[in-house]
């Protein structure tokens, strides 16, 4: 991790322990509009790295594209994907390092039908915070033909190195800043509500950050040119999503699976999702659990109740949750964006196909995200 | 990390990733006591690994010894050295690393006269939590000719792997558990205390830590054969010496030096030494920033006073830190050990002369800890 003002500057250099042709892979124009691409682009000139580029990643990064990506690396021989961007990039990138040596089709990992046995190095130039992927050993990729939207991971896919400087996050768009505040309180929550006891140490780590993104991101949204404030967020995602918040914990990715299943066919924001199935996803299982939401609620939220009503400290933590979402501007229900139940029972049946919930458990939590 | 029950007996198969010969290291007679020797030898022979051994290691750990280690490694052909212990062994096993490859004297490293250029690997079985050392690249030894305790550090003293099985630390006395409570407290605070701004996430990450070790420290001491507490401290301090809540900020290991000057004339248990320095330390250089005291009382410690009176505040928070000591059964005053003032020029001059606080303040802040 490579964090700090005009970090950016040093990408020649450090590629250049790894490769001498790179692929640059990166979204659309705003790297280009700020600047930031002549940067990154003068900075491997002068470290003497040639490159090819593939730009045109979009949010719910798409198949074909890593298709695109892994053709032209063969092609030009390219040794490293350099991922300028967001989560969207850089999963695009991680597909396209297991491709390139893989003889089969590289949507076998994403149905869990091979693992990698060798992939290009992959690195970073981290735009937007809360991706997780900058210091993650997984990927998420949308299948556009089937409308499915599947992770893979394996160790060969954690980056090289990753470069974090916040200023580069300022101009991004507010809505998108939302969406990874959202990202990564969801990154910490899969971890923090387990089943596993004795966890005391890991949980209150959990809830530090989680307590630095509620107490930040507002004040973000507020102070959108805070270098400071951006160097807060865009720690909490690296931490939030290295893994270190989820050692010697069973974690529950279930919210994050049924997020997939809404995106996958409506193409909205991950953390727009994430906002809408959580609140939804806490409602439905708190009673199976409700120690563990009560202390959600008590050392997050500071909620302040009399210890002998828990389902009145559970709501009003999940409500103080909706609250935060709100304060970004975020909406909570489905109804809100234009979605209805029509899909409801192809997505349950996907989930429970997949064994990740049971239909009736997702239909019930869909149901309450309306 | 490997970490849980039973997890010593995959030392065997572990090392031989590494080397199929090992230095076998280790403290007094505790570890034959407790079987633990035994079940070591026994992994190290079905894996097909050779080891010579050295034992003998103290608290406080000797150039001496680390001497004699590296003229047997050199002798026998030695890869790896297996640190079976706490954190002296770790210590003692690290210097030994780095000396077995190096022309000059070993002690010119702790000098900081000297950078090691290669070392052996090292791995660990820890039977002591708080150690930091089984994750740290760090290593303090004693020269007891000259009776200065110094730090060295490098990268390449990172163990490759450490063993963590809690229930090997329950056979420890518990005034070694107390002193390891101390030590990985201290661990965090010298993070802590920092004059850095805007260090909200680890701040926080710090503070979840601290909560943990102080909540669950003296239950420990209560319930001495609870596996789940003892899992706790032990991962609490890997977390607290593993470099990550340190990240982005200056620290101050003023406390640590001050204990080190201290332990190497009376030879005095490292965390009961911390134990008397630290709140010394605080109430001297306090006022040069209250908010960050203020915060450490009201968030580590739940000090609940009003905000106008920030002395009072920090006051409460340092009776309460005296206190958690006590609950443990430390020593809070050197008085306590029948220490008195007749070092004290001493000890200052030599912290002074190797630049860690001037003089003035150094008489000071032992004077307060009498």
């Amino acid at each position: 991790m490579i964090f700090g003002r005009d970090t950016h500057k040093q990408v020649g250099e450090q590629v250049k322990q790894y490769a001498n042709k790179v692929l640059l892979h990166y979204g659309g124009g705003s790297i280009k509009r700020s600047g930031l691409y002549d940067e990154v682009v003068a900075s491997l000139k002068d470290a003497g790295v040639a490159f090819v580029e593939l730009g045109g990643v979009a949010p719910n990064p798409r198949l074909s594209l890593v298709h695109e990506g892994i053709e032209l690396c063969r092609k030009e021989g390219v040794e490293l994907i350099l991922a300028v961007g967001g989560g969207s990039t850089i999963d695009s990138a991680k597909a396209i390092a297991m491709g390139v040596p893989y003889d089969g089709e590289v949507w076998d990992f994403y149905e869990s039908e091979a693992m990698p046995a060798s992939a290009l190095p992959v690195a970073t130039i981290l735009t937007i915070p809360a991706a997780g992927s900058e210091s993650s050993p997984n990927t998420v990729i949308t299948n556009e033909e089937t409308k499915r939207k599947y992770g893979a991971g394996s160790p060969l896919l954690r980056p090289v190195f990753s470069i974090l400087n916040p200023a580069l996050c300022m101009t991004l768009p507010k809505n998108q800043a939302a969406n990874g505040l959202s990202d990564m309180l969801a990154h910490i929550m899969e971890r923090y509500f387990t089943d596993t006891p004795n966890v005391d140490v890991t949980d209150r780590m959990c809830e530090g950050v989680m307590r630095s993104i509620v107490a930040n991101g507002p004040k973000l949204m507020e102070h959108y040119d805070s270098y400071d404030l951006w160097a807060e967020v865009m720690w909490a995602g690296k931490v939030a999503h290295d893994g270190s918040l989820g050692v010697g914990r069973k974690e529950s990715w279930i919210s994050h699976d049924m997020e997939h299943e809404l995106s996958a066919i409506y193409d909205i924001p991950h953390g727009q999702g994430l906002a809408i199935v959580f609140p939804a996803w806490i409602k439905h299982v708190c009673a199976a659990n409700p120690t563990r939401f009560v202390q959600f609620a008590v050392r997050v939220f500071d909620v302040d109740l009399a210890f002998a009503d828990q389902d009145a400290i559970i709501a009003e933590g999940i409500r103080r949750l909706e609250a935060f979402y709100k304060s970004l501007g975020l909406p909570t229900r489905l109804t809100e964006i234009g979605i209805d139940d029509k899909d409801f029972e192809t997505m349950a049946r996907s989930l429970d196909r997949d064994g990740t919930i049971p239909y009736s458990d997702a239909m019930a939590i869909y149901r309450l995200a309306l």
